[in-house]
């Protein structure tokens, strides 16, 4: 198709699809002095098409049929932002059947049925190109894909999900609570009137497996990784680890270590205040990718909004039309499911560092008694953190413990053996500490 | 070539070289597996075919012949890594002319004769591959012409030189004056023993003209960029502008504005201390990208070293294979020269802010005096610090100040009378402040 017209179809003229239209519209000429490819947008379909957009459709475009884009026969790209795994899965492979290659944004729909999709597409001899489902505007899928094809990745730490990020900066910097950072977040467009998904962890895993799958050159499921919200985040924990060196973030961890193995894990995550990614703020995401031969690469930029994601959208339609998504397509190979299932480590097998807060009754002794449950468990302490209490009258004080490296069923086995101590009271918070490799001079 | 064996030869057996070799003698199984690609190093012509390198070659791949690659029809892909721009050069063309796609880290050469370089490959139907060429094992060759295709590239700025980042850090960091700092560079690996071209800023602003022309989409040449080295910045300057809030860096700027005109240049550059690039030490690269829809991407990782570079070498071996370097080859318009003079703004018409540093004598009505003569040439002040004398018997006290946005050909006027002043002693020191645009929630 190179240096050719090319005939784009549309479906779900919402923020998304309004900034694709947006680009399209705007930039085609731009776009064909830089890249040789003449854009044009023929045909979008939404069922509502009466609400006025931000974006003014070309006459007798705009349909709530979507026959009229699967029939057109001189469509060569069909674009899905619909969302959801239903409908959007049956018009996918539709547009494929139908001779189109596809454009999508839908991480849920990849993650969950990614294969079948897939599999429709080489059936068809087309391609899927969804630069937009990961990290919004980061063209993190061309570095993964094709920028470090030369490298086994070692380590993907990702920032990935912007309501998450934007709620745990606000309740970082501006020392809010959870619900009021949710509250803000919603006000400010960077978080749904259903957050769920995004709080939850799934929309990182949902990314995680996408992003995984090519580092890692293997199918990846929703169900080989371990997920975790910030829902139950206290802004006292924040506090606590911020005076020992640490930021919160949700991270989406991909870890392929020597021997093969892959941890996949999802969970909020204590990094050190210096790394690169503590310093990521409010919606932005950011992945850090380390490849066996460059070292420490990192990513930053919008993971969400109409025009970042827009700019992804019509990026892959220009690599769909020049051709590249073909090739890529037709080249790249997942290893078996069997194969990839041998190679993922259970959660309970993770080694990792902690941060445990016990709240203790404040007596002497009360140090020793916990100490030693952890000291039978192989548990060591790195560092730990009491405050004098702040009401002389009260019964308990937090008590703050960071672990070395341990199995982390050894430390939930530690903790609930904590917790039936009559000194302690309430549930024990226990997060896990992520030392992001560091690659310095 | 999907799913095929390739072919590869190589021509430069240094140390980027033998890193390319270990990677395809040692991953060739995973790269395989992830890419469908089978890679077999075929040929690997040096002078030199003594010297014991750190990768085991195959028994009679080595040779000082480069004819045998040439002629070796079985031979797909080319690699040229002499480095130079006359043997290289000639090199490049006749492998083009022998049927085969090249890959290069040569930034050089295809800066200064990337146009002869690329008519050759168009003539052979064939396609050059660079993505070693700027900031090593970055992908952002990549990034920006496949990545942000969808967007206008408003501005790019770019640590691209890693001697002169580290040659800076050490300054910044550790209080080391120039000299010191580049023998430091020299003894760890990371300055050449000539480090002229790095030092003067010439290899940045190759690396300009390679992103710059396809960021904007025209053809840039080696004369439209101003260039300025860091070779004449004094420790006292970093530590005066470090009490303001500003990081020293040499960096790579193109700027795009809103009519259309193109800044291109690189000088040493005072940054806010919170901008992100700051932030970047020692060896390290980042480039700083901002589009008119993805808003700001920021690219992070090891600008050079071998098997950094050498991921970047690999990586294009496989996109070329895969057929990705020729279909987005074929596509790729730029500009004609004609129209792109027509849009480079002459360096003494930039608008930027200043730090001035002049040696003036400690006398009542000294500050009166340039004030006057500043305000003249219409240049405003934004800051100005001057500490008290260290030595009270002193003749001279350094005065700081920083500028509002002004022409530059108004500042250098400005200085130039200033400097004749008998209250002044000496140069003074004249460095532009570059304020990176911020993109926030």
């Amino acid at each position: 198709m190179s240096g050719k017209k090319v005939k784009v179809g549309l479906v779900g003229f919402g923020v998304v699809g309004s900034g694709v239209a947006k680009i399209i519209l705007d930039s085609s000429k731009e776009i064909q002095a830089k890249t040789g490819i003449s854009l044009e947008l023929a045909c979008v379909v939404d069922k509502d098409i009466t609400t006025k957009r931000s974006v003014e459709l070309p006459d007798g475009i705009l349909t709530d049929n979507v026959d009229a884009l699967l029939n057109d026969e001189s469509i060569d790209i069909a674009v899905e932002l619909v969302g959801g795994t239903t409908f959007a899965k049956d018009l996918q492979i539709k547009m494929l059947n139908s001779g189109k290659d596809v454009v999508t944004a839908n991480k849920a729909l990849l993650a969950k049925f990614g294969n079948e999709i897939y599999k429709a597409a080489k059936e068809n001899k087309k391609s899927v190109a969804f630069e937009a489902s990961c990290a919004g505007g980061i063209p993190i899928i061309l570095a993964i894909r094709n920028g470090l094809t030369a490298n086994n990745i070692t380590g993907l730490y990702g920032i990935v999900n912007g309501t998450c990020n934007y709620i745990l900066s606000s309740m970082t910097n501006d020392g809010v609570d959870f619900s009021d950072a949710l509250s803000q977040a919603q006000k400010k467009g960077f978080a749904e009137a259903d957050p769920t998904l995004d709080i939850n962890g799934h929309d990182s895993a949902h990314k995680l497996v996408i992003m995984a799958s090519f580092a890692f050159g293997c199918e990846i499921q929703m169900e080989d990784i371990h997920i975790e919200g910030i829902e139950g985040i206290s802004i006292d924990d924040i506090k606590y680890a911020s005076e020992m060196g640490y930021v919160l973030k949700l991270l989406a961890i991909g870890e392929h270590d020597e021997d093969g193995k892959i941890s996949l894990r999802v969970h909020p995550s204590f990094i050190q205040k210096d790394d690169a990614l503590a310093r990521v703020n409010g919606s932005f995401n950011a992945i850090s990718l380390f490849g066996d031969s460059v070292g420490h690469t990192m990513y930053y930029g919008r993971g969400a909004g109409m025009m970042p994601t827009a700019s992804a959208v019509v990026a892959d339609i220009i690599d769909v039309a020049m051709g590249n998504s073909q090739t890529t397509f037709d080249c790249l190979k997942l290893d078996s499911r069997s194969e990839a299932v041998k190679r993922i480590v259970p959660v309970d097998q993770l080694v990792s560092r902690f941060y445990i807060k016990l709240m203790a009754v404040d007596k002497p002794g009360v140090f020793a008694k916990y100490g030693e449950i952890l000291g039978k468990h192989d548990i060591s302490i790195s560092g730990a953190l009491q405050h004098e209490a702040a009401d002389p009258n009260g019964d308990t004080v937090p008590v703050v413990i960071l672990t070395h490296l341990s199995q982390q069923s050894k430390i939930y086995a530690a903790i609930e053996e904590i917790q039936q101590l009559d000194i302690i009271s309430g549930q024990p918070v226990c997060i896990r500490i992520v030392d992001i490799p560091e690659d310095k001079d």
